[in-house]
């Protein structure tokens, strides 16, 4: 399904007067902040094919309805998304669950829904039917040499679909791991692993990068072998320069300070990009913002402060994805909300006044530095991001125009209560 | 030292005309909002005698300068942070570090400062000079009926002070417990700190209320006699209705759902009062708002549901106090900050709205539910609460008048910079 | 299969000699502790059905083989496992995975395998095919009553299933809770829950317990409704005294202190038995012991010194189950090292010399406490456990038995590599 | 005061009997084990000057008696230490707590005492009196360039004072970071230590090494600016070849796998020595062993696995210290445990069958790696610590003969009861 265009303006004129008073008493408020429209338009997130269907837990798994069958499917739910907000203009597919079988018709199929391919992902974390050796014990850490290779080249299959598609990166994400002490010689574990690696990497094109994220635990509970962003720059590092470390907001031991590491990587030249979802507790994989949206204000404003030192264009120096699992919202409000809470913080983090946080910091001013970040933090910044969907040819109130259009009602009509989509 | 009617006046001119319109924008945006105001003015947070000094970790202490040397200058600076937000109208006194030697005399001060008495804290956490027992194994808990003797006629004495400054409750914070496996014997040492409790219980007249705090960890490293809510409930339960649960934002595990606690305890009708503070780590006792302000309006938000579902006053219905230490800050500054978090916080939770959050519930309709809760967090509340502190005769913006009177500089001049203020 | 008789002899008679020796030296070292050996041949613990197959995270699931396809063979399993250990005498069902359509039958064979049904366990977290009302938003908790209803007559069928069977205890364990704020009105889901446990319990014959197990988080991502010791308690004293607090361990928030909680449920008589496994960062649901054999060791203490001076008889005062997943290793291996090692903690903790610890508490003697406490968990209590399973027909090494008669092998070549039990 | 030695011999003639009967049966049981004894009388542990006197924590310190006023004092308990147990004879030094005011003498005292001097330790996270800068805000993060150079030229004194006593190493452990967001810019902080860091290791000896330790958090709350295993890798890497990581049990994030962070430490070359504590919640400082034994021997495993493979000397190849606060126990005592507890897991871990741990992990043997590994971990070591001891002229059983001997009566009527060691 793909919404009229009549139905969008429909909506927004419906909007329009409240929306202009908001966004005037906003720019009034915020003296500048218009220059941040095209930097918010230009902001664009991808979504992961695997989020697009109901999640589930190791419990359990309460199927919605309409959920996209094919990859077809799933690029034209993400085609809606990016229609109501403009800032979902790019797919992660996830091999094998999207082969595209013909990558011509998928990349026109792409071009008519205005959407990229981002970074595509291996998997070597389950066992496909008829697939040779078993990743039980682990893939690119395995003992057996007959494994890692298996692991290698799917991954080098996967570089290939890629290609195919314009993707430019490839994203390697491990189970790999110990459940228990003894069960793994770790040091061999990790070089196993970065030989696995290497190869890899060999078969990268020139202008790709590879993103290895890491994770401090499940589905192994006792060891990761990439379990932490020292670990992922290790490799990183011993790779060379077009490996990178991916940060997912889920995958780190409990209370770390994910913005100092965020800093750190950018200082590096090493990060590569991020995964965003909300927890409370481990890999909750909730939607952005959903339980820690300071927390996500504080990471945009080391994003913001270290590529703007970095001279990175924010657009396109970092990968954005959204990893996240929908087990009691629909996939697609759940989506466009974790996108308002990305644009948010990003456009808070675009706010925050940084000479005077400089001046602050150089004084050693703590409260002062506290004001400054907390002022931006506090500006209501709805109405500049709508604006700059609005601009961008998108809907004043997504969500509101997701359930007044009907769009799951459609879906459910097209698709049926059945299917289900790939994934977790 | 005190401020001038006419400093505050003079600032408040100064931003007047901004804030008017500022104002008006959120009351065109917030409907109905203009009812809260009075709710938001009669909140008052009670500030505790031992944060107006520089706090200090085990590892050392950097003194600032100014700091209060006694009660009567505790007092005055309390009373400057109540003249400047007028929510601060409140003190919370520790014995023995603030023991009045005059109690009229001190009430009539609290009187001309516009401030009352809220809960009186015991100490038996520390032994003092010439004290018989020490509290090294516990005090409450102890295996030595001398020193549990001792430790309950102290909390006797507290309660004796308060009458005579016209406090109404006790806080009882016992840093019991133990540091090692076998040490204690958990049974024996419930048994023993809840007789002892009974005892001062006892001692409470009959509009007092005893609030049992817990924590789960620090200054003991294995266990607490009093470590978790449900701990804290079952003394409360088992000594009687004039015994409640205090919360204390610092005092859980890692990931815990204060909400949860919170909502609990205002249902079983034994929820007591609250220490504010916000952290990271442990019982980091940071400003409150600096780390996990959505946190902070959950907490709220379940506050004003459940106190409206118990039909409660909210300003009178629980004890409400700030307990942080200020280690990197101007104490006076921090507790301003902490102070208005709350009170956003509390604007946010009041923004709510009720009925469409209840309707999306009985639906598990949880996009919308989330839609509803964000909605109000987003709102910026500022433009509220300034008003509530103008009516009532505060400051516009309390942290720029506390700089720009010079307060801190003042400060230092009336007492040097070698006081040091009772505290930890 | 069942093993035969001789097999079992062959293999205590090849290891009798040596472990005449460790035993003559252990009962040497450690005077009078040849009294326990009783009392560990009476400890038995119960087998959960549901934990005979492979199991798997969201992530993935990577089969053994030989699994038992049946009740019948998973209590076959379990009549191997008892063979070897003598310790294994129960299971505990779970409904509806494992209706016993002939309940004569199956009682018979439970008799001829020398089992009894321990506590039987509801299920309410899986929606099963042609199921009226779906439990996505909870069972208990819900607040649709027909969804309510239609869980309350569920756990009423498993009482009966139990009764059927000779059970004696409901196991209650609810994923009940909610993954976003606002998703739940937290005080109305305890009282629907509440609500809901109490028709339950009205069903429950005269002699039964019920049990109410606690998790803090997980298929649920922000609440709980059963989430903590402190909320099963309340519910369990708002029961009445046939309801009973359940401890599964990997059930905490991080850095629980389990042991005090275990020795303040046995103080308030409401502890009603355990779910054992182990964890390093959630509910990982590991070996027993495979990571803090130490912490087992402390919970034991305190059940061994709570239940001695309740006057408990050890073996039957709880239900004693283990509740884990097997991902990585052979299930019924794993098992026979989670028996081991909580025999082990068992042993230890009888050796623990109880008149010289409460010496040391009593004298706050820290130090000494510790000695006497690693004292016993220093011992090697394996000779101890080898006499008593010798006793009591079992084999001297369980695991070496289990590899040198073949069993794996012998049940994939009944079964085939294909069957997959019913379970997680 | 010092021990007798006839009063040593006395105590060991006393326990000859038992000792012997335990040592053949546990020669009997691990065959070649007495291979391991010259290992473990080699292993000496550093004892920090800072921990013979009684700890306290933010809230209270509670003292003990016969406390060392001097350093004199302190190496003279060290000394007492290393009689009792012949493995504890190093110490690390702290600056200026500890400062030689004739280095000579203090060798000479050393020689006297059987003592070397180990890694010696600065501190810039306190102000000393008359010190011209404040490190408040940070040391060698300061954004004040005369802030670090003071705390850089502290750092130079500090090898001056080591190179005097013969000490081959400094450990550089930071309070740097934040308390809030926002206080700091993570980058510079980075930079900004890194830069004061180079200027340390220019003043290095050839011979010497620089630890750099991290910390998760505290004493500050919000960010520490070497925080981690990844970051002080960082530090390390861009220093050189003198620089290694340090690491403290207590100073990680819950949930952290230490032993998989030493493993990959050694296999860079890069791991530099251990502050050796136990902790359940946070940098607890409780005695080693205490609380988590099994991941104390999952350490060592991976220490002697990991040196084995580097053929690194297990004694001399990295720093073994103690780094722990003793609050309710006596200091000598506490101190005696932990050595006893490091021992026991360096013991433990020398009998693991390293041959058939690797054949089982070349299997994918998870159930056999962990009977492997807890094989050794079950084996009552202590006869063969005690041996090694014997051995080496120390006690057969330390503490027993600590109390016996009455060592802290003899030094409080020495000290006397008011006596404060300097230190934390």
């Amino acid at each position: 399904m793909k919404l009229e265009k009549n139905v969008i303006d429909a909506h927004n004129q419906s909007l329009a007067q409240k929306h202009k008073s908001k966004l005037a008493h906003f720019l009034e408020e915020n003296e500048g902040a218009d220059a941040h429209i095209q930097k918010l338009r230009d902001f664009q997130i991808a979504i992961p094919s695997w989020a697009l269907g109901t999640g589930g837990t190791r419990f359990g798994r309460f199927s919605g309805g309409g959920e996209p069958a094919n990859l077809e499917e799933k690029m034209a739910d993400i085609g809606v998304l990016h229609q109501l907000n403009q800032s979902s203009g790019a797919i992660s597919l996830h091999i094998p669950w999207d082969i595209p079988k013909d990558a011509e018709k998928i990349m026109s199929l792409a071009k008519s829904l205005n959407l990229k391919f981002d970074a595509i992902n291996s998997n070597t974390f389950q066992d496909q039917p008829n697939q040779k050796y078993s990743y039980k014990f682990g893939s690119l850490q395995n003992v057996d040499k007959n494994v890692r290779d298996q692991a290698v080249a799917h991954n080098i299959e996967v570089i290939k679909h890629g290609i195919a598609l314009g993707s430019k990166s490839l994203t390697v994400w491990l189970a790999d791991g110990s459940s228990f002490p003894g069960q793994l010689n770790f040091r061999e574990a990790f070089e196993n692993t970065l030989a696995s690696l290497k190869e890899i990497y060999a078969a990268l094109p020139a202008d790709w990068k590879m993103f290895v994220e890491y994770k401090s635990n499940e589905p192994n509970f006792y060891s990761t072998t990439v379990a932490d962003w020292g670990q992922s720059l290790l490799y990183a590092t011993k790779l060379g320069p077009k490996a990178y470390t991916l940060v997912d907001l889920g995958h780190h031991l409990p209370n770390a300070n994910i913005e100092q590491i965020v800093s750190l990587l950018l200082m590096e030249g090493k990060l590569g990009g991020f995964h965003f979802n909300d927890s409370k507790y481990g890999d909750d994989d909730l939607t952005t913002g959903a339980i820690k949206p300071y927390q996500l204000f504080l990471i945009f404003n080391e994003l913001v402060e270290g590529m703007d030192h970095a001279k990175m264009n924010h657009a396109s120096g970092l990968a954005w994805m959204i990893d996240a699992s929908h087990n009691v919202k629909d996939p697609l409000e759940d989506l466009l909300q974790s996108v308002e809470a990305i644009m948010m913080a990003y456009a808070q983090a675009l706010l925050v006044d940084r000479k005077a946080l400089k001046n602050a910091q150089q004084k050693n001013d703590v409260s002062l530095a506290q004001e400054i970040l907390q002022a931006a933090y506090r500006t209501d910044v709805r109405p500049l991001i709508a604006e700059a969907r609005l601009q961008s040819g998108g809907a004043l109130d997504p969500v509101k125009l997701f359930r007044s259009a009907k769009v799951r009602e459609e879906l459910i009509k097209e698709r049926g209560t059945e299917t289900k989509a790939t994934g977790l």
